[in-house]
C-alpha cells in the first residue's frame, strides 16, 4: 500500500488505505461454491470472466477497499448514498470545519445543459466567468468569516456551521467490497454523473485496478463498457443483423452465449 | 392517514404518508415463527412486550412507515446514515432549490458547551445575539442572491447550488421498517443528538405512535427509557442493592427475569 | 387483498399478504427530486418507464409487498439470500416441524443437465422413476417417524428436528420493497434458476402485477426482457448491423437513445 | 494469519481465512470524525472503551474477518440471518455434497426445556439414548445411500439433494465487519441461542480476540457482560440501592456516567 494521497481537483484527495483479497482470494471463494468439481475447470481469469459475465456476485464481495477522502459536501451526499459502505466522516459538531471549499473557475464554470435537464454541458456562459467568480469568491469569503466569527462569539460548534456552504471540504473514511465499488463506479463514473463524483470513481478506481488485475479487466468488459437493450430494441437489432459468419473474436463458450441472445 | 403537514421550526414540516402494518400485524408475524404451539398463550400485547424485551426484532420489521420531509441539509446529512431506511431526496441538479434556510435566533443561539465537545448548553452567549443574527442573515441573503444570479447567468444548476449554506432545506420521502424506525428514534431522539434532529425525531415519533400504541408502549419501557450497565457497574449495583422483597410493579415472568439479572 | 392462497407444487402455497404503494406512489416519489420543474413533463407511464430505464431505483423502493409462503426448506435457503427482504420463518426449535416434504414424480425427477453443471434437463432417466420415487419416500417416510419417535422420547425438538431433510415444508412471512422484488424475479425467475423456486417467484410475480401494472409493465421491457451485451459483443453487432431506417417502434427520446448505443 | 483449521464437535471446523485492521485502525477511523480536536485526549484504550460504550459503532465498521467454516445446514440457517455479512457456500446443484452428518450422542442428546419452549435443559431422556442413536443413525444412513443411488440413477445434483437431512455438513466463506462481527457473538454466543450455533460463535470470537485485544475487552464490558434493565426495573432498582459512596472501580468519567443513569 503506498499510502500516497492523489490530488482530486484543487483542494481533495483520495488516499487508498487498506485492500483485504486480490484476484486469487476471488477464485477461492467461488471454489468453495463449486467444490471438487471445477478443480480442473480452468484458470483464475477464465473464472473471474465467468462470474462477471453471469452475475455471481458473492465472490466479489469478499474482498474490501478503504479510502480517506477529502471531498467537498456535495460530493459526500452523492457518495454516502451507497449504503452498502461503512464510513466515517469528520464531525462538525466536535471538530471546527476547514476553511478549503471546492471553487471551479474559468472554463470549468459550465453552462446549464440544453437537453439534460440534470446536467452542465460544454460551451461559453454569456457572461464573463470573472463576475461569476467574484460571485462565489464573495459567498466563500464571506461564510468563512462568518463562521469564524460566530466561533469566537461563542456559538455552539453544530450551529456555526449551518453558515457554511456546500461546497465546504470535509473528510471521509469509506469502505466497501469490491462487488459494491464496482457498482459505485458505474454509477457515479458514468458521464451521467456529477462530473465532480466522476473524477473521485476515476481516481478510485485507477488506485484499486492494479490490486485486482482480473477483477478490473472483467467488470470493464461485462459490466461498465456492456451496453443494455431493451425488448423493443432486441426486436429492432434482430430485424437487422446480418448474419454473423466468423466470431473469432470471442470464446468459443461466450460465441454460444453470444449467438443465443441474438436467436 | 389524515396527511396534514406537521410543522418543524418555522419552515420545515413532517408529514406521515402511509403506513403498512399495525399492532397485530406484528402478532401475525411473530406467530408465524411459533406456529399452533403458541395461540393459547396470551394476548397481544403481553407477545409484544416479549417480543421487545428479548430483542425479537423480524416480527417489527414487518410494518413500514413513510414520510415526507421538508428539513435542513445538516439534517438529512444526519438522517441519510440509517443506511436501512430507503429515501428519494430534491434534487439540486435537477431542480431549482428553496430559498428557505434554518435560521435559529435569540435564545436558540446556544453556547457551545463546557462538558460535552459535540453539543451545545444552556446559557448566555457573551454577545447580544442579535450580533449573530445578523452574521448569519448576512450569509444566508448572500448565498441566495448569489445563487440566483449564477443561474440567471445561465451557470448549470448542479454548479450554481455549491454557494448554498448547508442550512438550506430540501425535501425527501424517507420510508423505514417499524424496528428500524424504534432503532433511529432512540439514537436521534435522544438528548445527545443534535437537538433539530432530536426535534424532527420526537414530531415523527409522535405520528407514528397512535399507529403502533402497544408497539410504542413496549419500545418506551423497553428500549427508550431502559438503561444499560457495564459488568463493572453491575458488579457495584450487586454490592449496594438490599435484598428485594416485594417487586408486584412487575409481571410474574418479568419478575423471574429480574431476579435473574440481578444474581 | 383477496388473501387468496395459491397452490405452488402439491403442498406449498403463496399468499400475498399486503400491498404498500401503487403506480402514482411510484410517481410521487419520483416528483420530490425533481420539484415543481416536472410537473408539465409526462403521464405517469412515460415517467415510471423513464425510471426503470435509467437505473433511477429509489423511487421503486418506496413501495412494499408481503407473501406469507410455505415452501421446503432449500428453496427457503435461496430465499433467504435476498438480504434487502425481512422475514419470520416458523421455528423449529420452538414449534413441531410439518410431515410436508416436497416430493417430484415422473417426468419431474429430471436427470442432470450435460452441458449446465448446475441444473436438469429434459429426457429420460435410465431408470423407471418408479425405482427413484420409492428411494425417496423411503426416506421421507422413514425420516417423519424417526422425528416424532424422537420427540415422544422427549428429545428437545430443536436437536429431534436434525433428521428432517431439505425437502420438508417450513413457512414465512417475507416481505420486500417492489425494486429488490424486481431483482428477485429478475434472478429466480430467470430460466438458470433451480425449478422449484422459478415457480414460486413466477407465482409471487402474477400476484404483485396487477397491482403495479406499469411499473411491471416497464420492468419486463427493461429488465426482465432485457439482453446486455459485453464490449466485444458491441464491437460484433456493430460490425454487423444494417444501417437503421425505422425505429417507429420506439418514441422519439427512446429512439435516441438507442442509436447512441449503436454509435 | 495462522489459517488453522480449529475443530468444532466431530466434523465441523472455523478457520480464519483473514483480518483488515486492528485495534489502532479502529481509533484511526474515530480520529478522522474528531479532527485534530482529539489528539491529546487519549490512548487507543480510552478511546476505545468510549465508542463502545456510547455505541459509536462505525470505527469498528472498518475491520473486516473472514471465516472458512464447515458447518450442519441447520446451524448455516441460522449463520445466514445476519444480513450484513457477505457469504458465499458450498452449492449442493453444482457439486454433490459431503457424506458427513451432526450426530450427537450420549449426553448431548438433551431433553425438551420444560420451562423455555425454543430450548433443551439438563437431564435424562428417559429413555437409553442408544435407542435415540440408533434411530438418527438409520436416517443418517438410509439418506446417505439414497442420495447417491439418486446420483447414480442420473437424476440431477439439485433434486437428488433434497433427501439429505438439516444435519448434513456444507461449507461456507463468511465475512463480516467487527461491528457486526461483535453483534453476532451477542446473540449467537448467548445461552439462549441453540448449543451448536454457540459452540461456534465462541470458537471464532476465540480466533479474532487476539487480533482486536482492546476492542474484545471493550465489547465484554460493555455489550457482552452488560445488563438491560427496563423503565419499571429501574424504578425498583433505584428504590432498593444504597447510596453508593466509593466507586473506585471505575474511571472518573465513568463514574460520572454511573451516577446519572442512577439518578
Amino acid at each position: 500500500m503506498s499510502n500516497e494521497e492523489v490530488k482530486v481537483h484543487d483542494l481533495g484527495f483520495v488516499k487508498l488505505l487498506d485492500v483485504m483479497g486480490n484476484d486469487e482470494e476471488v477464485e477461492n471463494a467461488a471454489r468453495i461454491s463449486y467444490g471438487e468439481g471445477t478443480r480442473k475447470t480452468s484458470a483464475t481469469r477464465n473464472l473471474i470472466r465467468y462470474l462477471m459475465r453471469h452475475k455471481h456476485t458473492s465472490p466479489f464481495e469478499m474482498c474490501e477497499i478503504k479510502f480517506h477522502l477529502k471531498l467537498p459536501i456535495f460530493v459526500m451526499r452523492q457518495l454516502v448514498r451507497h449504503r452498502t459502505a461503512n464510513l466515517n466522516e469528520y464531525s462538525g459538531r466536535y471538530s471546527v470545519m476547514s476553511d478549503d471549499f471546492y471553487f471551479p473557475k474559468g472554463k470549468n464554470l459550465k453552462p446549464q445543459s440544453s437537453t439534460n435537464k440534470q446536467g452542465r454541458e460544454e460551451g461559453e456562459l454569456g457572461n464573463d466567468t470573472g463576475e461569476l467568480e467574484f460571485e462565489i469568491f464573495r459567498i466563500f469569503d464571506g461564510a468563512k468569516n462568518a463562521y469564524h466569527n460566530l466561533l469566537d462569539w461563542n456559538l455552539s460548534r453544530e450551529l456555526a456551521r449551518i453558515v457554511l456552504p456546500v461546497s465546504n471540504y470535509t473528510e471521509v473514511i469509506w469502505k466497501t467490497d469490491l462487488h459494491n465499488f464496482f457498482h459505485f463506479v458505474k454509477l457515479r463514473g458514468d458521464n451521467h454523473a456529477q462530473q465532480e463524483i466522476q473524477d473521485f470513481a476515476h481516481v478510485m478506481y485507477h488506485l484499486v485496478k492494479p490490486h485486482f488485475p482480473l477483477c478490473c479487466e472483467a467488470f470493464e468488459d461485462y459490466i461498465r463498457d456492456a451496453v443494455t437493450f431493451s425488448k423493443k430494441e432486441m426486436e429492432i437489432i434482430k430485424d437487422n443483423i446480418n448474419t454473423i459468419v466468423a466470431t473469432d473474436r470471442l470464446s468459443k463458450r461466450e460465441e454460444t452465449e453470444f449467438l443465443e441472445k441474438l436467436k
